[in-house]
């Protein structure tokens, strides 16, 4: 077997597609993730891979704390756009004419265009070069509306959207995901 | 808001299916596993979560590196079964009638059922409890051909499938996802 790499085979690992949110000074943020998943169930633990460049990750170190809100396949272009593409270092996201609720620990949620809220304590984190993992415990969950969730494949291969440079499957020039 | 932890909010995490395999002291072993993800793409790095209850974690704790082969769709229950629901310390699931190859970092790599296989150099862990995050550069991708993937949903929702005791997603008695 030659010892090849090919990106196309990286971006057919599943993933769900969330906004990851946090607060903290007064500033509340999110962002798309596709890193999101379930690490233990005694205790429930979630984790999520942040992009180190992010303003939510400086939240998430700051709080502790992080909320997430697994969008629905019907999520439109613009909403996964501002998001997704903009940051929260120059734009607020969370401004009025956004469904939201703050949740018990803190962390806004969205209630439109989710499925579920997720709010989890950090207890453990881990420096993987770019990016940071953060672990902790499942603080609150509900189920905001029943819905299929949008799915990083069907985002990727049927609505054709990009990943932004900082993603995990964001991948450089000819090697994109097609 | 109330504080509550509703499991099925959790259950609507998304994820695909892989069969996460070690070698080590002339043994192969794999299992199934929902908790694969590329969390870089500088360089490319991919975890998975293991219990720690696994000849597969042994084996990825010995070897320091595991292979992933990401299942179709149409994988028959008895192939998930046999990689799913029983341990290799009692059982050699890579047997003579299971389609693999070794790879060139020394895991096995599924033929049959299989989309998609990688191999990872492990770098770095995070023990989380119950279980233990492996992340690592990957040092081989390539696709096995084409299909559609089998995700935790389809499995769950569509086969119904179970999870067992030690997967992230299984969840006690009455608090098991519908």
């Amino acid at each position: 077997m030659k010892n090849i790499v090919d990106i196309e085979a990286l971006c057919k690992i599943q993933y769900g597609m969330y906004v990851v949110s946090a607060s903290a000074d007064n500033l509340h943020n999110g962002q798309i993730v596709t890193t999101v998943m379930q690490v233990t169930n005694q205790p429930n633990q979630v984790m999520v891979c942040l992009s180190k460049e992010t303003l939510t990750h400086e939240l998430v170190e700051k709080s502790k704390s992080f909320g997430v809100s697994l969008l629905e396949q019907s999520t439109p272009f613009k909403f996964i756009g501002r998001f997704g593409f903009r940051s929260g270092k120059t734009f607020t996201k969370f401004s009025d004419d956004i469904d939201y609720v703050i949740g018990t620990n803190g962390n806004p949620l969205l209630r439109t265009h989710a499925l579920i809220n997720i709010e989890v304590s950090v207890n453990k984190t881990l420096d993987v070069g770019t990016h940071t993992i953060f672990v902790g415990e499942v603080k609150y969950a509900n189920t905001v509306k029943e819905g299929i969730a949008l799915t990083y494949e069907y985002y990727h291969t049927v609505l054709k959207g990009k990943s932004p440079e900082n993603a995990p499957t964001f991948q450089i020039k000819e090697q994109k995901c097609s």
